[in-house]
């Protein structure tokens, strides 16, 4: 999931489909690569669950799909709150010792 | 940012810094991990704002960082907002598209 956003072109990609459905050559033409290397990043966005495709005849399109986007929010709320819950046990042992400290 | 998550070593040192601070060797001896690969490792999550330290002596400590967290959740939340955006043109050009059908 992490590897497939470790790419600028990728993380280009995935903002330009954040607006609507494309297919490779919309989708490699402004970050100026090949198609065969377009595919490739897109395999790999498509392997970590950030897009999905569709073949019509020869046309694929790609469109952004919103579970991988879903698991990170979830990766870092669980994150951020074993963080706060940390703090909050520092907070606790500061007040403690400075209350002992007093006469 | 991502490249820093990419890896499943940086992520078991960073669940291992959300519940506490710890030094190289606390995190390097759960991973099975040299001490220079592990210094490695947490160099990048130190770039990527995952994680501070500070050297008292010879030992120096290393704690989470929420900022990279914070830079992550709006990262996401961004990309959710443009993604219910274009689920909500799509469903307004649906729900067009089915009145004019009606007779």
């Amino acid at each position: 999931m992490f590897f497939a956003l470790s790419d600028a072109n990728r993380r280009a990609m995935l903002d330009r489909l954040s607006i609507g459905p494309a297919s490779v050559s919309e989708l490699a033409e402004p970050l100026g690569i090949a198609l065969p290397s377009a595919v490739k990043h897109l395999a790999v966005l498509e392997s970590g669950g950030f897009v999905a495709s569709e073949k019509e005849g020869r046309v694929r399109t790609y469109r952004a799909d919103p579970r991988a986007l879903a698991a990170m929010e979830t990766w870092v709320a669980q994150r951020k709150a074993r963080l706060h819950a940390q703090f909050d046990r520092l907070d606790a042992y500061l007040a403690a010792r400075a209350s002992r400290k007093r006469p």
